[in-house]
């Protein structure tokens, strides 16, 4: 069984699915979802899957089990490739490959990074097919075409892995994330209560669900407080560069004199739009207040200081190799999922 | 051959080895250390030492090549292991991190980060002999025991392996490195040059290479300006954490009236002394000069800005993964160490 091949695994596995399937009197595609609990089941057919897998001593972690003969003792952490950006020196990325790392180096385990470029197809079973890692952990992971039938492969496979900062709706894939929805909130309700009453937001890419949390924190903030939820114009949207915050200062320089607050969704592309708009003659914190989100180093450091909100990326990366590893070793999951609170932290920038 | 084990490579290896040593008339040392440059070695030796080896069809490569047959597709990156540190998220390490991703992401290396403890025993060659890698780079290695011993299995072995930053006098290793006795010349003279006579020097460890070269720059750079070099008094040890730099305040204020200048040998003690000596009445740039040293993103943002020493680590990053990786693939080295330049940057927190 160790020289055993993919091939064989593969038909061992689904030989043992038919014969449920087959046994229970439903279909594979049912057995998979009793097994995986996906999308509504009756209780009924529930029974009879899990009578049939038991009288057929079927396990569905039976591939996880013959991976774990050929351990890798490595995790990976799958991150986007971007040529030439210094990706591992962003405040998100480095504090979340710091949290994994220092969990990893407690348990011994290596921390095997893996690019994977934006055209390329979605496969992260591959990794675990060729021994090169135990469990994995998914960054910068977003709702575009391919992710879903990826992560949903792994998922079915019952492989260890966990996606941070990243839940799929309606989608039961184990994910590590935080309470941006609450984040923004905070945000937009401290400016709110400054008197703004016309709120203008630099969101981030749709793809990402921490960036349509935001967007629902924004509304849900303006609702509270009885105002209406803006119109589309004061809601623009960057990449979470720099260099897209302080280009958007061209759109967003023009509203300033009846829209004197901006919440942008992370710090680079606040401190971007807090130079673009210094050089139209505009300060933060004077003309006009600005929150970031993050909580990065920079925030502290930047005149005047940026008020943001804290993400605990750290905690989230500690988190998040700590529930793959327990997967491995224990082969179940105690809870799929976990939001960490973020918090707000008023600084100069938005004391107005 | 595919199925053979650590045990047959190394008989295979030792067998020849003597063999060459033995129709050379010379010690098998003797063998090792002319096929891997080191020490001084008489024409007359060398010569029946190829000789031998030619006849014999001995290649030192051998155990490179049958790793090859195991190819792990990764690249192991040697890094400290600091609890709670949150390591990648330093400037030093995540430049360093993001031009070795950079290179990797391209060739379809997986980077596999390697967490290595303080009082672990060092061994470098284990990664290969598991197959977790095909070839490293060593982070963060200094002159401390052990250390050498591990640097000298894994050159003799001659398995493709960088170190960045670090350099052992009299050792034939590879290092990728930067004009660190330059950046201090040039920061320590830009200091002369405004008047400065009695210049106050906090340094690193001395177990790093790059410390013990920024003390040459510093002392040449005084005897280069007609200035006696200072006495030890004015020379302070951190450890490259911005809490050193906070601590060394305590030492560095009853000083200042007398010696108006500072060179600090990094960017995060430079920083952490300006908090420290700003809370004891002193403002850099204006009761003192201070330079710091890296040209982290942080130094842009102190007020008063940092003067400092840009030292080219992402492309120092990038350079190693190339060299590794073409050490792989042509089983030769062009060049076995490089020296990138480093450029003095004059911000406001020196201009007295």
């Amino acid at each position: 069984m160790n020289a055993c091949t993919f091939f064989c695994l593969e038909v061992n596995i689904l030989a043992n699915r038919k014969d449920v399937a087959k046994l229970a009197g439903v279909s594979e595609a049912t057995v998979s979802r009793v097994f995986n609990n996906i999308g509504p089941i009756r209780e009924e057919t529930k029974h009879k899957v899990l009578q049939a897998a038991k009288e057929l001593n079927y396990h569905p972690h039976a591939i996880a089990q013959s991976f774990a003969r050929g351990k890798s003792n490595n995790i990976g952490v799958i991150v986007p490739y971007l040529p030439k950006i210094h990706l591992i020196s962003t405040h998100y990325f480095s504090e979340l490959l710091s949290g994994i790392g220092a969990m990893l180096g407690e348990s011994g385990y290596g921390l095997l990074l893996l690019y994977q470029s934006q055209d390329e197809q979605k496969d992260y079973v591959k990794h675990f097919l060729s021994h090169k890692v135990d469990g994995c952990i998914i960054l910068g992971s977003k709702n575009a075409k391919g992710e879903i039938e990826a992560l949903e492969k792994l998922h079915q496979l019952n492989l260890p892995y966990y996606l941070v900062n990243q839940t799929f709706s309606g989608y039961p894939f184990h994910s590590i994330d935080a309470e941006h929805d609450q984040g923004s909130f905070q945000a937009v309700s401290s400016l709110v209560s400054k008197g703004h009453e016309r709120i203008i937001f630099l969101n981030g890419p749709l793809e990402y669900s921490n960036s349509t949390e935001r967007l629902k924190g924004y509304r849900e903030a303006l609702l509270f407080n009885g105002l209406e939820p803006n119109s589309s114009e004061l809601i623009f949207q960057g990449n979470y560069s720099r260099k897209s915050g302080y280009q958007a200062a061209a759109q967003i320089a023009p509203l300033l004199p009846k829209a004197r607050a901006v919440f942008a969704a992370n710090d680079r592309m606040a401190i971007g739009l807090m130079q673009g708009l210094s050089e139209k003659g505009f300060q933060a914190g004077h003309d006009y207040a600005l929150i970031g989100y993050d909580d990065s180093e920079l925030s502290k450091m930047t005149s005047p200081s940026l008020s943001t909100v804290k993400v605990p990326l750290f905690e989230m990366g500690q988190l998040a190799a700590q529930k793959v590893l327990h997967f491995i070793s224990h082969d179940i999951l105690a809870e799929k999922n976990e939001r960490l609170p973020v918090t707000f932290i008023e600084r100069e920038s938005s004391k107005l």
